[in-house]
């Protein structure tokens, strides 16, 4: 499991009152950082080793300003070039969204995907969820 | 069919020189404005009457800076207090991700889910891709 | 002068009910994009020519969801190698908020500033307020 | 001296291959945190103290992905309605963006200025560089 964490801002709320749906994705995001270091140690931007296929977020609570938000991320399912994670947004002890991310072994120059290879495989696998 | 165009910008792209996959859920937003006017034509943010409960993008194709993109967005499916819509983003004649967003007609203040009324459905109904 | 229009959306809003102060220097952005047309028309991110030295934003009223905003950007000076603008956001009628933007011709592999030629001087100083 | 870290993510990132510019609104804003939390410890949305006047940012160096900013602010000037601190942002030990935000002390309901109480300057003076 990887954990994030991240106290919400004023621009991530909305007029609502409650942070903005639109921040999940963004928080989503940068909680897979890890996962990025999994595929490229030294975070090649040059050489990128990734592409999303496809997220999803359940919105279960509202989410507020001033209380930490814990986003926590396990391995869902490894294909041969592919993964998929589940990720969850926590705030005061509450699970308020739950999302899904597709994520790609991919080759921007070729536009080809790549076999996930087994020392990474390795990696992604001790983050299943028991 | 709603319609919504957008110019991206510098802050809309990221350092993998494509726009930033986070944004595509916040034009989605953007373009329900239209719906959200069905459900409160004055924009009363006091009651205002919508909450959403799930939304998901397929990423098919990179969307880049300099050519404007479009997003479609047409109902899916109409529940008694939900409905689903569907929302594509094309940019230079190509669909570059699809979206589903999921609302709920909301009561902020008791919590409870609200049934859809006669006329707005009929509103509603209009916008089902033919 | 150049004239740049945005629909504010949600997630541009916050909790205290009006657009955040923080979406301002991103509209800037978004309004300055024909002054990078200026200097690279094929909009190389290659060869990127600017740089942003110093951005000033005053607010002189709120801005709220649900009426355009327009951008309006004039020249104030032009030096050897770099340019401030003005920049205005008006919406319904007032204007909300003033900016003013450094930029500097650069370049980013020497990291030394450029001189500006004489046929981009000519098309900047156009643009000066009248 | 008030401090606030924050990880960058792409989606802070442009085409650049920097961090856009921005983006240090914001995270100059969420520094103000504590600066918030001196007028309003409860974080009250609904009598909110302050209103933002002005905003400025110096770009000195390009910031990067993958290196935790620290942005530190101190006061700089406290008048009877209003003050002005400054913020820097400081990657791998150089200070990368320097900004100074003028905010009064605001009754959002009746639109006027509010004097800032001799306690609240205590504690605004602790924050004065030295």
């Amino acid at each position: 499991m990887f954990s994030y964490t991240v106290m919400p801002g004023f621009s991530d709320s909305d007029a609502l009152g409650h942070i903005n749906n639109t921040r999940l994705p963004v928080w989503f995001e940068n909680a897979r950082d890890p996962i990025f270091k999994i595929f490229t140690p030294e975070y090649n931007l040059k050489v990128w080793p990734l592409i999303l296929a496809r997220i999803t977020v359940d919105f279960q609570q509202q989410i507020y300003l001033d209380a930490e938000i814990e986003v926590k991320t396990t391995m869902m399912k490894i294909g041969n070039s592919s993964f998929t994670i589940k990720q969850q947004a926590w705030q005061n002890g509450q699970c308020a969204a739950t999302g899904e991310a597709t994520m790609v072994h991919f080759d921007y120059q070729t536009k080809k995907t790549i076999r996930i290879s087994d020392e990474i495989r390795e990696q992604l696998e001790q983050h299943f969820e028991h």
